[in-house]
């Protein structure tokens, strides 16, 4: 594990060389702009379920950031949404066939590339939201066959028909479902917000390119802090 | 019942007369063109579900047609599928957040033109699949929220990855479900495929002249004769 | 031409008796609620372009309607659109590979029903909105290959983006193409009013049975006057 | 130039040490399947229009890159297509209404974080398919506002009418609309495969890692000659 860690912070010293090399491109090409935070917001929590928050199954993901950033972020994400009545979706990932050799099934071709047929819907306490950031009433938790939030499910819909302009994406993993989520989030029109911290994977690297990407062309990276003061703040300021 | 039954064969005659006319613009205009069956069918049963097809909620359609012609017709399509091992998936519609007061519901806008929050998830009984034709193990069970079993959800992406090119639509209503997922399953690539007796309404005429419109437009209108012929003979026909 | 004038009156009061039979219905068990008018309008003018508008093409409309309501109603729309700042999209529809028994086509399927393939996109005057009703610069031009303006394009998202909330939706036909867009439009979550005189059809009936039905379930229906007015006032009220 | 190059080559081989320790991780737990080549293939190629292939543009990308691997690579692609009648899809980007001040414009939200204002459809030379590799008689172009090349398009319903179950992707950035294409195509049903020498970008270490993340769970990454040698002989296995 500490060897482990070690890597990881060399390999990430070696990212943040190439990320400065490719702002200054960037920058000169007016790539990396602000899409900034809009009116009225929601939290967009990607796949914080069982399967991937807690050890032993293969979609587990780095423990250590999960417990002391993820999970912590998220509470104070989530109690700054619950006090200002911002809407806060749950979204999480099951399947009803989960035989690969099935003629039909809801896993479609992606049971092909990952292992997706360990998440049973049977089995609920795999794909329950874990319980240091569990919905409470009133809270959507919408159940998604692919990557994105938004690919085949009704999100899109529903967040317009809330006014939604801007959505606060946190979760895992960084590779999939949350680089996903923030890509189709712009594309169908809202403001899309990476939370730093709050954004997880189970391989070394992979949070900061993919965060590096968002960035630059999909979505503004803000801490926790930013975006707690941002949820406090944006209900005064259209009132 | 009587008179309602003699309004809708007045209506139904008059409706034909009407069709009659139109049939002609279409034919020269070349219209009303037949798509024909594919190679790899599937059938879609949209919202053949307790609230629709039993009596006492206000989604209840006409029971006379539901029990003597849509669900005997489920049964042969349904016999005939499962002998020859083709796709059934089973369509249903609920709702998380029914509070139509709520800042943010699965129901979206819809709420705000018919009674979608009186189907809410919590009570099974309303959506479940009508005993009749219940799913049986390996057939996949779709929760939809809007009229199409396809926009907002992943059916497009499991049809397309199973290979199946052919949708046979059946259930309710003719207005709104059956219709929208005919409408989008063309455009989705798939061939389309409406079950004359198989699709239900719940107010004079409506059946009539929306398979006039889908004929014309968007689907052949077949028997279930005819689609049970095909269901049996398709696999046959491929090897 | 003046009996089949006759025709559509006889068929149009036989359905309007069927529809008020429909009504008590519906009103009785919640049905055509309404979904008013929301903050921030746009103008969706689907398919007005020659070769539905003019005549002497398989797709032209009724003729009466079109010169005598449809247009003159869309002028006075997009006076008011324009008057006060109204995003106003026009849409169209033509096909780059024309061919049916091409391997590949942007036509689809949907070439299997109706005759799609006589709208080249080489041959512009065809699929060039009618001059009557032009667009003006900073006016977008929507090209679409399906029925709904919303299936397979940019436009959700584009309406979201610009905090778009309530659409009008004029145009051809009744049918198909804007009972496609109505439909997605409030699945996409979007107040949906369907502007009464601005529709049009081909076939006796079809008109409506086609609003009937999108205002039970779908959208509000209004009138021009009513629509023309909302256009004028929305803006003061939200300032 | 010169010392710019070496950066790529030291990042590369950083990276791939990442990668290398990436795959055991993902290895042990059943991640980087192959999805395979299925029996219809088509050519979905992106954004090689001159606005990212050749110098000068905001756009451009890495012309090393461009001129000796992905231009030729296609070359041989595009042969084989053509002497096998596969379809091929060339994808452009541009845009109507380039004014970010506008009310409302077919750019969406994303000029809030990439410069596609200078993208203007009526600059066609812009997004013209470069000459070296451009569409023949029979090819379709297809014209998309967002990353994914199927988001917001017509693109996988039309393939799943032509019955293709798979697709080749090239093309420009790695980081965006190649990456996007490529898990929205996975996630629409379709096999999808990541031709090696045919993607590119513009930043350095960028085709590096989004090729690493979609071979690990979205596509199959295969060389130019695996893709020639399957478009010349999948026709033979199908008959």
């Amino acid at each position: 594990m500490t060897d482990k860690d070690m890597d990881w912070q060399e390999l990430d010293d070696m990212l943040h060389q190439a990320f400065d090399k490719a702002s200054e491109i960037y920058q000169q090409r007016g790539f990396q702009r602000r899409i900034g935070f809009g009116k009225k917001p929601a939290l967009i929590s990607v796949d914080l379920a069982n399967a991937w928050t807690r050890p032993g199954n293969p979609f587990t993901c780095d423990q250590n950031k999960m417990d002391n950033e993820i999970i912590p972020g998220m509470q104070r994400l989530l109690a700054a949404c619950r006090a200002n009545g911002h809407p806060v979706i749950h979204v999480t990932t099951a399947y009803e066939v989960t035989d690969r050799n099935a003629e039909f099934t809801d896993m479609g071709l992606w049971h092909c590339k990952i292992p997706i047929d360990v998440v049973d819907i049977k089995d609920k306490e795999l794909w329950a939201i874990d319980s240091r950031i569990a919905p409470v009433e009133g809270e959507y938790t919408l159940l998604k066959k692919r990557a994105s939030s938004f690919h085949g499910t009704e999100l899109a819909g529903i967040l317009r028909a809330a006014n939604v302009d801007t959505i606060l994406v946190t979760g895992v993993t960084a590779t999939a479902c949350v680089r996903e989520t923030v890509c189709d989030g712009i594309a169908d029109g809202f403001r899309t917000i990476a939370v730093k911290e709050c954004i997880g994977d189970r391989i070394p690297g992979a949070v900061a390119w993919n965060l590096f990407d968002l960035d630059a062309k999909f979505a503004d990276v803000h801490t926790v802090d930013e975006c707690v003061s941002y949820l406090e703040t944006v209900k005064q300021k259209n009132s």
